[in-house]
């Protein structure tokens, strides 16, 4: 038999969760989390670093499947496919109870700084994780930086999507996200207009105006 | 009569650089830095809110630059010439001087995660200053949320180059940097090749497979 119940982690990350949007981020104690989650401090401190660590725990495991996803997509498919298999590799896990926690972590991260921070750090390893599995394919340093950056900005934006339509799939959010992407990347890559000029003619770009 | 002297934020700056990298950062107290630099923790809390800031107290200025020299480009200018505006608005104070801080902040980041966050706290900030400078051009949300992206990314490479080669000018290390993104950046929005492969000559028409 474990000595503390199978499910502490998640019981943590959701007490933490409620808490920080209650009373805030920093008037919340590690004690309060153990409490609230009927475990105690100790037990917190087997699953997490600090109190801060409580609203990343996924982040770690999102870097690895996104760049799995990348890592296993065709031999040669060009960035945004690469990033489209990086999508479908995450889209299992993002699942109802995780919208939720994204959600509130969004929250907390708004109400403080020490936590946006954080979340910038976590940030940077799923950037270096997309770039690490670019170069695997065979990307030159540069290209590896450039196609993470795209990568996690499209992330980013499907979450934001994500957390702001309850009736919309992950993956709806993400293929819309690569969408708007492609045509960007494209029109900025030309350099064909302005920045607020007409856009290429392709029809995914009118369909993005509309959001 | 000032009741400090008026370099002493640069005094503050450079003595607090030298301590980190001789001693760490940990290691290190306010009072200490103060005391390297011929004054007192008062005076330090004048110029810097906590420790960390004191690391950073450039890139406040760098934001602002960057930004107005993107907005002072000319009315039709697309996203590689905004950025060589903004590369050239900061160019006047990247000097042998702030070479030796930036060399300096990069060892002190490498070895402490703290001060890590908040340089990515500062970066993240700049990428909100040059989005900001591209949407005043009309550039929608998306648009100038991955022109930010691909500037900054941009800026990183020009100051590595610039730290990694003493020969070099800050605006010639900024122009290579420029050159190589725009060629990326052009080669990821076609998408016509595999990543690391030969690149197609052909601009293959795209289906929409994100759908």
């Amino acid at each position: 038999m474990p000595r503390w119940p199978a499910d502490a982690r998640e019981r943590l990350e959701a007490a933490a969760l409620d808490l920080f949007v209650e009373q805030g981020y920093e008037q919340t104690t590690v004690t309060q989390i153990a409490e609230h989650a009927g475990l105690n401090r100790a037990t917190f401190f087997r699953h997490f670093d600090d109190k801060r660590e409580v609203l990343f725990g996924d982040q770690d495991r999102l870097a690895g499947l996104l760049a799995d996803g990348i890592r296993a997509a065709s031999g040669d498919a060009p960035l945004f496919d690469c990033l489209q298999a990086a999508f479908a590799a995450v889209d299992p896990v993002m699942n109802p109870q995780q919208r939720g926690k994204a959600t509130q972590r969004v929250q907390v991260m708004m109400a403080s700084t020490e936590v946006r921070e954080r979340g910038l750090l976590k940030r940077a390893r799923i950037a270096e994780a997309i770039a690490a599995a670019l170069r695997d394919r065979g990307a030159d340093q540069i290209t590896a930086r450039l196609g993470a950056e795209i990568g996690l900005l499209a992330f980013s934006l499907a979450v934001e999507r994500w957390i702001n339509t309850n009736d919309q799939r992950f993956a709806l959010c993400a293929a819309r996200a690569l969408r708007e992407l492609r045509t960007r990347t494209q029109d900025l890559g030309s350099g064909a207009g302005a920045l607020g000029g007409p856009r290429s003619q392709s029809p995914v770009a009118q369909s993005d105006t509309a959001s």
